[in-house]
This record gives structure tokens, C-alpha cells and sequence, in this order.
């Protein structure tokens, strides 16, 4: 099985390739090969088959970057949503222009691959008071989640015509992200774990009852490895996902986080911030996500787990990342 | 006030050019000067202002297109169904490309635009049994339907980010469509009258139960005017509208033809055609179309009008330009 993930250098996509790579199969069969590809080429690391890892601009995807005989492509390359918002040109060409590309490279393949497209819960807007089932319509509040959506149509369509085989997910917002805080209105539900447990004060500009619909890297790269292996003849048309993530409070997130090192939450100061607290307040709390559970994608684990996983697979690489 | 037609020189596009020169309004406003771009240049005609006519590429749209002080842009150029089935890369070039080429336009210009687009029932799937609602999600069944149904995404996107103010109109089958019989798989429903009027035999390759959701050309026009002038602030984000078309069964609309022309109906042979019925067998026969009455849009003429609005508007000059 020959596999390719399209923005392998970033945090999902290294996390999905260290565990394919880890775990030597996908779907039971074994891996024979793997390209990474993203803007900047990613590092390489020991892996059980052979690895090319490629740098490149996805709208203008090198032929390297999907051989012939790819079994699976995981398309994880894009701009978020900030730089979405901030460059409109930068958005459409990753995000649009890149997934025609890859849809282009698909019909190129002697038979159609599996994709594995990673959208979003930005393709929604909704508000703290709403709950979504799996009929929502996807009315996007901003520019990634507009291309997303747009994205996901064009995929379906794909797949409609034979070109590939393509399972969409709308991942919810995963935390805890490792690394460093960035400019993304979502940066605090992770930083408000991430920096306390490094011993650092941190920020929370919504109130401690805001909700949020959240996943875990863990349960992310889980549910991407099922979607390169599970049976699609039941999805039809419809090939795009609401996946089981969990609708948790802020508050919820600080009391476990407690619970894993008692009072680090004192680090978390409450500073209120309209801006930010209008961005994410549009953003839906909660799905009833009904149909990716009856198609095998595996509930999430409580959210003690969550903060127990970040601190074994992410604290101790973060901290020396960072200097701490 | 300044205006464009973008696929000025196809069947509705031409209708509304005439309707506009005629009126030389456009909510309440005088008309100042005139665009009308298609493929091939349209044919001008005597209008109370310039009428300028060019031909081109949409997906290479070129600024005289759209010229600077553009006020309202009607954007109805698109490859049509069964071409865009047909050819992938085409109808991805004009449905979409050519729609990325008017909001780059519209950037361009010093004032948002008002732009009008034509989508359609196409973006949704349903089939005989299925009444869809304004809340029903789009799932596309054919390529085409996917290319407009992300277009309305990316204008509605392109309106946020205050690009434009776009109204997305989605579109009955038109029927009667004077000309001449096309390859497209709903051509028989404006068919059946057509021919027939014309003293010709034609073929139903559906039951006389079959159910389709449709509109006169006069009302399009109607719809695409009030699109153009309608305060679009109760749209909100969500600037696409089911029309109130009328759900007829290819039965009644033979009957209304019969208390026009008594006895023409005797010119339509049942032949069934599994493939086309699978077609148009999978759109949805009705709508609940609620939002667009309440936004001021003209509920639909009596089926028996749209039979006589055809022999008043269409019947004789498309028997002289068929040589009949």
C-alpha cells in the first residue's frame, strides 16, 4: 500500500505518519511506501518502508508528490483560518486551486485512490446556543471555511465521477496543540492547557462557560486512519462527516487540567476579548453526530484523557522546543 | 446606473437585455450604459443607452467586461449540464473559474457591485418522493450542480469580505425554451409543447405523472430584475434563494397546452427512456420555498400563462428561425 500525506509537515500530518509508520499497516495491509509532501519539505525520520519527503506549492503539485500507484492520499495542505482571512488570493490558492490539483493527480492513477480530505466545523456558523445533527446546512462565517466547504462539493463530485474515493472530515477544534501560541482566534482553548502545564500564565478571553465542539490529536489521527480504510459504499453522495468530538466548557477544560497538576489553572487570567470572543462565538458548540459513529469512526475519549495524552505525547517536546 | 450581462447572448440573458432597453429602469433608477458579454459577442439592438457587445473567455474575463462604475452584474454564463458532465475541465473552467474571474473584477471596482447569479435546482438531489424546504442541504448529483452550488459559497463569501453584494438565484427547469431540441436531459420538457405548437411530433420519455419543479421565462427575468434592486440585508450571510417555482406533473402542463391549442397534445409519443428518466428522476419535483416570497419575490403565473406568454413571446420566431 502506497500512501501519501499532503501537508505531512505539519502537526496533524506528522502525528498520522509517526503512527503509520509505527504501526507498519494500514487497513491490514502493510505500507510499501510513503511521500510526504508540504511547502517545505518535511524532515524525515525511520521508518519501516521507504520515505520521500518533498517541498512545493500544492496548486502546482509536482507529479512526485502522488506516483503512480498511490493507494491513499490523506490531503491535510492548507491555509487556516486567519491566513485564509487575512490573504484571500494565499486562501483560494492552497485551499481550492490545491485541492483541484489534487483531483487532477487523482485522474492521472491508473485506478482511483481513497482521499482522505480534512475539512472543518468552520464550514458552519451557528453560535453557543446551537446544536447541529447531521443534516446542517454549512453556511461558512469565513473565508477557510467557505473554500472547505467548496472543496468538499468538489471532492464528492470526484468521487461521483471515479476519479477517487474521497472521505471528508469536519474535524472539531483539537486540543491541546503543542508548539507555541499563534495568532488563531481557537489558539487559547489549547494555550490555556498548554502553557499553565509549561508553567507559564496564559490568557482565557471568553468567559469559563463558553462551550466548545473539540477533538484530540489522538482521536483525530484515529479517525483519519479509519476513513483511509473503511467502507464508503454506505456514505453515497454524501461523502463529508461530522465527526463524535465533544462539546466540553472552558471551565471543563481548566478543572481537568486540574486534576492532572493540582492548581495549575491559577495560571489562566481571565481578560475578556470582544474580538476574539466574536470570532469563536459564532462557531457552533455542538453536533449530534450520528452518522460517522455508524460508520465505524470511534467515540472520543473523556477529556481527563485528552490533558493526560498531551502531557505524555507533547509537554517534555514542546518544552525543549521552546527553551524551557 | 450601469449594467452587465454576463452570458448576454444565451436565452435568458437576452430576455432580460431586451426587458431592461425596454423598461430603461432598474429599481427606479435609469439605466446609463449596457455590457452584454457571452462567448461569442451577442448581436446588439436598439437600446436607450450604449450597449456595448463583446466575446471572450470568462475564465479570462477582460476588465472592459466590467467596466469601472459597474453597478449590477447579472452573472448567468455557465456550461450547462449534460457539457459540464461531459467535460470535466470545461465546466470547471467557465461554472467556476469563470465565477473566481467576476469577484476578482468586482475587487477591482471602487464600489461593491450588486451581482446576480443564476444557480440552480441542479445543486440539490432528492428525487420523485422528496419536498425540499429553504433549510435542505445541497447534494449535488452531477457536476454542474456541484460547480454552482460551491460558486454560491464563494460569492456568498466574496459579499462578507464586502467584495460585492451578491443575491444567488436558484433556478427552476425553464420552461417553454423556444430554439430547438438539445441534448440536455430535461430538453423535453420544454419539448413537449414546443413541438407540438409548431405542428411537430415529439417524445415523453417519462410517465404523464412525472413531477417537475419549473418556471416561465417571465418569471426568471422577473426574479433575476427584483434580485438586482431588493434590499439584501435580511439575506444575512446566507444569500442564496429557492424560487417559487410551481410543481407541476408533465400531464397537466400537456393539458394546458390542449385549452390553448385543442388536440396538440395528440403529437407527444410516450417512449419511455430509462436513462433520461434516471436523470431528471433524481431532482427534486417541489420546493417549499418560503424565504424568497417573504424577500419579495413574485409568486408564479398559472401553468395556462406560461403556455400563452410562450406563443406571445417565442412560438413565431422560432418558427422562422428554424426555417418552419
Amino acid at each position: 500500500m502506497r500512501i501519501t500525506i499532503l501537508g505531512g509537515g505539519g502537526f496533524l500530518g506528522r502525528k498520522l505518519a509517526l503512527r503509520l509508520a509505527e504501526e507498519g499497516t494500514l487497513g491490514g495491509r502493510p505500507i510499501t511506501a510513503m511521500t510526504l509532501f508540504d511547502l517545505a519539505a518535511p524532515a524525515p525520520f525511520p521508518a519501516p518502508f521507504p520515505l520521500t519527503c518533498l517541498g512545493g506549492d500544492i496548486a502546482e503539485l509536482p507529479e512526485a508528490a502522488i506516483p503512480s500507484g498511490t493507494d491513499v492520499i490523506f490531503h491535510l495542505a492548507a491555509v487556516v483560518s486567519a491566513a485564509a482571512e487575512a490573504d484571500y488570493d494565499l486562501g483560494r490558492r492552497v485551499n481550492l486551486r490545491g485541492t483541484d490539483a489534487v483531483i487532477d493527480a487523482c485522474r492521472r492513477l491508473a485506478a482511483p485512490p481513497r482521499v482522505v480530505f480534512t475539512s472543518s466545523i468552520a464550514t458552519f456558523s451557528g453560535g453557543q446556543g446551537s446544536i447541529l445533527d447531521d443534516g446542517a446546512r454549512q453556511i461558512p462565517a469565513n473565508s477557510y471555511g467557505t473554500q472547505k466547504a467548496a472543496a468538499e462539493m468538489l471532492l464528492a463530485d470526484a468521487t461521483r465521477r471515479g476519479f477517487m474515493d474521497a472521505v471528508c472530515l469536519r474535524l472539531p477544534t483539537i486540543i491541546v496543540r503543542p508548539g507555541r501560541p499563534n495568532k488563531a482566534a481557537s489558539s487559547f482553548f489549547s494555550a490555556i492547557v498548554r502553557e499553565p502545564m509549561l508553567g507559564l500564565e496564559t490568557e482565557l478571553p471568553v468567559p469559563d462557560d463558553f462551550a466548545v465542539w473539540v477533538a484530540s490529536p489522538r482521536s483525530a489521527v484515529g479517525w483519519l486512519i479509519h476513513a483511509a480504510a473503511m467502507d464508503t459504499a454506505p456514505l453515497g453522495l454524501d461523502r463529508s462527516l461530522n465527526l463524535p468530538g465533544m462539546s466540553v466548557k472552558v471551565g471543563e477544560i481548566l478543572a481537568a487540567m486540574d486534576q492532572v497538576r493540582q492548581g495549575a489553572s491559577s495560571l489562566v487570567k481571565r481578560v475578556a476579548d470582544p474580538v476574539i470572543a466574536g470570532i469563536v462565538g459564532g462557531w457552533p458548540p455542538g453536533f449530534r453526530a450520528e452518522r460517522a459513529p455508524a460508520n465505524g469512526f470511534a467515540r472520543h475519549e473523556p477529556l481527563i484523557d485528552v490533558i493526560r495524552a498531551f502531557v505524555a505525547d507533547d509537554l517534555e517536546a514542546t518544552r525543549l522546543d521552546r527553551g524551557l
